[in-house]
C-alpha cells in the first residue's frame, strides 16, 4: 500500500540560457529573450515527493519535517538568491533549463531518500511554466 | 530519461450542457443548473503538458515558447470568448462537458506534438472542478 | 475600534458588453470581443467586506456565518449560472461591465448590512480583471 | 479511452500525532510540536479523482454534482469542524497523520464509486504539506 | 511620499469560539459548529503592512528580513501549534474569534513599529474568511 | 460615485540591492543576500488600480483592455528578462528595492491615466513580500 507525500519549497535566483559554443547571435535566435546577457530570475516553486509505504511506527512515508530540513540544506541554501550560470558549479557546463534543473535538484536528492522510495520532482519556473521529472 | 513540461493556459467561454434530443425537462433533470437554456460560463484554466527526453542541443523536452505559441493558435484564439455551444464546430453534435472539451483539446493538439512525445491536458472548468486527459 | 471583516464567494455566468443602443459593428469597437454576440462567461470571485465595531458579547463586528447566507441567497442563487444579460431584470437596460455588476451588487447588500457599518465590494471578473465599489 | 475527473474540498479540524503506547517525551521527539497536548489545526484542502470510461449519454465519467454530494456527506459532514483524535472512532487507534487520514478518506469514498472505475485522494495539511493515495 | 510594505507569513492552530459565562447550549446557538467542545483548527494566514517614507540610504520603508523576524518571534512562535483558548494567556478571557486574534496579533506588533509608521493586520482563518485592522 | 478598476500583469527580472558608494562589506550588512555580487531573481506581480467615476456611455471607469496594452508596453515590455540594475536606467542610480521600483512604476504610467483618476501600484517580490505606492 503505498501513499506519496510531497513537501513545497522555493528559492529565487538568476540565470540566463546560454550556450557558451555558441554566438550571441545562435542563442538569442534559439532562446529568445531567456539569453538575454545580464540575466533575469524567477522565484522558483519546488515540489518534491516521495512515495513508499506508511511505517507503522510513526504513521508516516517519510516525516515532512525530515523531508523539509533536507530541501532547505541540500537545495534552498544551495540555490536561493544565486546565479545559477555564474555561481552554481552544477551549471558550469549546463545550460540552466527548467528541465536541466529539474533533473540536478533530483539528482541531489535521489542518494538522500530511502532506495525503495520512488522521488519525484516538480519544479515551477513561473506559476505557467513548469516542469516534473521522477528518474526515469 | 524522460522529462514532463507544462504550460498553463486559460480561455473564457459560455455554455450549457444540453441535448438536443432530449427534451428541456430531462436536460434540466440531469444536467441541473448546468442546462439553463441561456447559457452560463466559465474562466477556463488550461494545463498542456509534454512528456519526452530532453534534447541535448537545447537541453529542453521542446521549447515552451513554441508550446505557449501553440496552444495560443489552437486553442486560446478558437476557444476565447465563444460560446462553445453556438460558434465552435467541434460541439455541434457534442455536448461540452469538461471530458468532453479535454479530449477535443487534446485531439486538436496531437498532431502538433512529435509522435514520440506524449501529451496530457488537464482542463481546470473551475478552481473546484477538473478533468484530466492523456489519449488512452 | 473598527475592523473590516470579509467573505469571499463565487458564481458563473454568461454575458456580454453590449448597447442595444449602438450597432454591432459598434459594440464590437468600443467592447471588442467582449462584445461577441453569443456571449461568454467567467467564473466571478467576489469579497464582501464589512466595516465596524467588535461586539462586546459575540466577539465579531458580523458573524461570517449569516454574511456567508445573506451573500448564497442574495447574490449567489440570484446570479449563478445565469446569462446576466437575458436572465436579469438589473441588466436589462445596463451594461453588465464589472463595474455595473460590482454596483448592483452593492446596492442588493447595503440595505441588509446594518447603517452604522460600511460595505465594500470587489468583484473578479477574471484572476487579472477585478473592480472595488464602496459605495462612494 | 480513460478520463480522470477531480473535485475539490475543504474541511477544517484540529489534531495532534500522538501514539498513547509511547509517553509524551517519546512523541514529543519523533512528531516535534505536531505532538503538543492540547491539539493544533488545519484547513484541510481535498481533491479526489475519479478515472474512467466517459458515458455515451451524459458525456461525463462521473457526474461532478454527485461526487460534491458524496463528498460533502461522506466526508466533510463527518471531518468538520471536529478533533479528529477525540471526535471520530476512525482515529480511536490510529495516529492522524496527513498519511493515514487520506488512507481513511480513501477507504470511506470506495465503496461508493463504481468498481470499474479508478479513485485517488490527495489531502492537503497545509498549502506546502500534502500526499496522494490511490488504493494500491 | 509614503509606501505600504507587506509580509505574508503563517501559523496552525485550533480554537473554538466559546463564552465561559455562557452555556454550552448558548454557545452552540450563536456561534455554530465553531463552539463544538473538543475544538477546530486552521492554517491561519497573517499579511502585516507597514505604512511610512522610504528610508533614502537603504530605499526601504522597513528592512523586510526584519519584519519577517519579528513575526517570527513574536507572532509565529507565539501561536503556531497551539490551542488558542488552552495555551494563550491573551484569550483566557478573550474569544478568539478572528476578530480578536487580529487585534490582539496588532497590540503585539504596535509596540515594535516606529510610531511615526502606521501599521495593519489582516489575519485569514480560511482562504474565504478574513479579518483586517488598522488600529482606529 | 468611484470604482477602482485594477488590472495584474507580471514580468521577471534579475537585480541586486547594492549601493556603489558603500563597500561590498557593507552593502552584505545591510541588505543581506539580496546583495550577493552575481545578482539573483524574481516572477514581479504587478496590480495596477484606477479610481474614478463609471463612464455613462461605456460603463467602464477605464476600458481594461486599453489598461493592460498600456501596462504590456510600458511596464511589461521595458522591465521583462532585464537586468534591473545593469539594463535599465532608472536604476543607474537609485537602488532596485521593490519600494523604489514600485514608485518608478507609477511615476511611468501617472503621465497616461487620465489626471481626475487616482493611480495605485501594488508590486510583489515574491507572494510573501509586496509592496504598495498611490503617489502621496
Amino acid at each position: 500500500m503505498k501513499v506519496t507525500v510531497s513537501r513545497k519549497a522555493h528559492f529565487n535566483a538568476a540565470h540566463r540560457l546560454y550556450r557558451p559554443d555558441w554566438s550571441e547571435a545562435k542563442n538569442l535566435a534559439v532562446f529568445g529573450k531567456c539569453s538575454y546577457p545580464n540575466y533575469h530570475g524567477h522565484n522558483y516553486d519546488l515540489i518534491v515527493s516521495v512515495t513508499g509505504k506508511i511505517d507503522n511506527e510513526t504513521g508516516m512515508v517519510m516525516d515532512l519535517k525530515k523531508l523539509k530540513e533536507l530541501i532547505v540544506k541540500e537545495i534552498e541554501e544551495h540555490f536561493d538568491h544565486k546565479n545559477l550560470n555564474l555561481d552554481l558549479p552544477e551549471f558550469k557546463n549546463l545550460n540552466p533549463t527548467t528541465e536541466n534543473i529539474a533533473v540536478v535538484i533530483y539528482n541531489k536528492l535521489r542518494p538522500l531518500i530511502k532506495p525503495e522510495n520512488d522521488l519525484s520532482v516538480t519544479l515551477y519556473e513561473t506559476p505557467r511554466n513548469f516542469v516534473t521529472f521522477a528518474g526515469d
